[in-house]
């Protein structure tokens, strides 16, 4: 199984102020992202408002980043739907689109009867029909489900399963899903917010909101503690820990697009329900992104 | 704005043992639900698995059920999706297809960020555009989301919205959405297992599993109310509580498609990632079936 | 098993200003609450803010209740106490000082062990042990712990467990309760907010917080519809509810104290942590006591 | 303010069978503490069963400890009471008993009174009135209540909180207290199972069960840390993980008394409603205190 190593953005998608896809703007994010040191792209993440993407967008969407990415990136596709076989379809359409692995939202809404036999036979199947890796994506934030210790066991040991991505933010847990995980099994945490921890605990990959906005210090808190600069590490992550706070927690997506605005990309506005940000809420970001200076 | 009154099952998907749509067990089952007195159907409802389909098997069920069905029954339809432009296009998409009305999820995925502000928006957008009147579909069992008092007050008084149905089985918060509303909006309740006390209280209308399985029990504890046999009613309305529950709570789907199995009509199977049910759980729906009866 | 059919408030604990148990204003709010055709008091209730009482506080309430009672009124107490042992104990004196039965909360410290095999347990010893019967109390509001239908149907077959209160407000729940539960099994319901519906469905006592305000107003719903007059029930049952919400629900206690007050009860002071309405809370409560008359 | 660095256990409370308190064995287990380079002993903690104790054996356990703790040990005592007024007394009597500090659980039973304004109230009111410095107790698990970063920010500013523990074992939350407290305001972490990284990121002291059992394995991964021998730190803490996990989690304090049985300690039997380990339970923490050797 590859093993994933380094930082991956769960790439934000711009809107026009209409509320249309615009593409143009996330190519330009693309081209400045390229110039950063990160592993690959996440298309159709939560931070990309995949809830809100039509198929035709979705498939879009990935195709362009496809062809923007500099050589070597790996391209990352959120194709997880409720049913298996959505789930399946969408994969296999990204895959010939030149997508490389599939990152699977757990289906959750009859949650009650999503036991771990049910998810076992959801993503056994899946995997047995994908034509790329899939990766189980883990965030109760959004799903109110979280995956058990005993699953990733036993779905870690899958030829064509690579890894999960863990945005439930539980050390302890993680912790508990390595050990119980495949030993090539790839664990991704999903947010900055316990990236320094994840590391020292040897984690080796992120899929994180604050990739979009600071790619190189996220890569440069991974370099200094592969190089034993663990105060200068330390001290980047705690840094930038509250922005990466305000724009996952208080101020979420449309916090994200501001900051990305501000930071020199092309933020866009959100789309419906989401409600982009007032005057109170740009000026504590403006005031955020200001401390956390320089990214 | 019309006033609903009486019973609406949200009608069960019949799917083949490949997961394919069965059209066919459909139209059986609508035949058989001409036959009992009630109000309308809802196609794409939490029992429909409506989180499964496609949106050319929403509308295929959509058409084949405006035109299966009776002179004068309702059909609603459950058109709600996370995007306010893709909930408005479906919307339409299904009122050219002959709905007559769109019951409407709560948009919960960011759930954070679903203020009864973002919501206000949300709905008063979609109700400003659809080309039918709507309703929201309070379901916190599935969205995690219940939406307040408040923003039901606000939004029960804007033309196009005509009412909701209340899933979250909460009686005293029932009493309060009843005492905010504007006085010709609709209030459904969307279980049988408060379906008396609902009554008593006023309400005179619900969307409910149960009436896939006993249409005619469901309208006639509704009859009986109304001609004061109240003594009755609540007979009637404890023998079919255990059997609602079942299908509802522990078995949920698959337990509602194997009683209707039972019970004449055709169920089919689910779609995975839901599981059919085993021996074990067919047993117990077995007599549970056989302890309602006659239904 | 004796049948308890009427209202019963848990009756708030005046403090004075510097947090001092009153016992006189206590016995003046019993000699008003006598006036009413009230069927016992509850000493020591979540409303009666009995965790902050210490055990001479206690047993002076239980002793003073008791002499202080109009002939015939039930007394019960809130003995539950975290460990079996100490619930015992407790019970016992409060039977001593003359209390009729005890109404027990469910441990809940431990709340991932409070199995219904530990639940059995601690219950049944208690009832084994007990000088008067008890009943429970499932409070999942404070406890966070809902008691499970079988085990209610266990507990009930128990010769000294006389039944149960149920503030879960649940009335899907109630009727599975009921249907549960041994014949002779009292299910009493907790808060006014369900208690019209409940008696639709044969419940036939409440200890519910709005009868230390409005003792009358409870006792009326409750002959109106056993004498049929449903619609004045409802009715009235509707005019008391915001008042019952405002003080069971956004104000609490603190406002269910200022409520006495101005309805000439002495509802005294809180005792920290809790804290005493501030102005704009008084306003409120004022308003919506004004709007509930006459009570 | 006192800087608190190193490991301290919530002291497991021995029972006879009959479920008296067993200070004999107490006391034997004080001595073998002793014999670790533990900071101190916290009595009346979650793991101390306070909850199912009589005030006279709180201060009895407390005195006990006082007396045969080795010279130059902490005596910190859990002396949080629901009401303001009696976790003043408590803690004050416990003084007096010789504890250096007390470490207070958020009142919680009128859970969504308990807002930021009231706990700033009810702990400064406690610190200013309390003859020894305080420690705030955030236990989520048990109490449901999580503090908020605002409300440490301003509490770690008085002089007579010396610190808290937290146990809610969220890391990104624990960054944050950081960041928001007094530069001398200790954040001791409540549980091994977060210890490496918490070590990692500049965490100086632990109160765990784990410390009950394996003192000396506790003690060592922070002289480890503190060495710089990170990866022998860590294969330390991943190996404790699974027992510290066992009773903690699943099994609970019935699972830590019967591995202290297995470890040379008297571990004694637990109080009702709390139910000892039945054979299946024992047979687990056998094979999990087995393969965590050496301790």
């Amino acid at each position: 199984m590859q093993k994933i190593k380094g930082v991956i953005p769960p790439m934000l998608t711009p809107f026009t102020e209409t509320g249309e896809l615009d593409l143009d703007a996330h190519l330009f994010n693309v081209d400045r992202w390229n110039a950063a040191a990160l592993r690959g792209y996440l298309v159709l993440g939560s931070n990309s408002e995949a809830a809100y993407l039509t198929e035709n967008e979705k498939l879009d969407l990935i195709r362009q980043t496809v062809q923007a990415a500099a050589p070597g990136r790996m391209i990352m596709v959120g194709t997880g739907m409720e049913s298996t076989r959505e789930t399946i379809r969408l994969t296999n359409l990204a895959a010939k689109e030149g997508a490389h692995a599939a990152l699977l939202l757990t289906p959750a809404y009859y949650i009650d009867k999503m036991s771990d036999s049910a998810l076992l036979q959801h993503f056994t199947t899946v995997a047995d029909q994908a034509d790329i890796p899939i990766l189980i994506y883990n965030v109760p934030k959004y799903t109110h489900l979280n995956v058990s210790v005993n699953l990733i066991a036993e779905l870690s040991q899958h030829p064509n399963i690579m890894g999960m991505k863990d945005s439930s933010g539980n050390v302890a847990q993680l912790v508990q899903f390595q050990a119980a995980a495949a030993p090539d099994f790839n664990i991704l945490v999903g947010t900055v917010s316990i990236w320094y921890p994840a590391l020292l605990l040897g984690v080796r990959a992120t899929i994180t909101a604050l990739a979009n906005l600071a790619p190189d210090a996220c890569v440069r808190i991974q370099t200094l503690v592969e190089e034993g600069q663990l105060s200068e590490a330390e001290a980047l992550y705690r840094r930038v820990f509250p922005l990466n706070h305000a724009v996952t927690g208080p101020f979420g997506v449309a916090g994200l697009k501001y900051a990305a605005n501000l930071l020199g990309y092309k933020g866009g506005f959100v789309r419906s329900p989401l409600q982009d940000l007032d005057a109170a809420g740009r000026a504590k970001i403006e005031a955020i992104v200001a401390k956390a200076q320089p990214l």
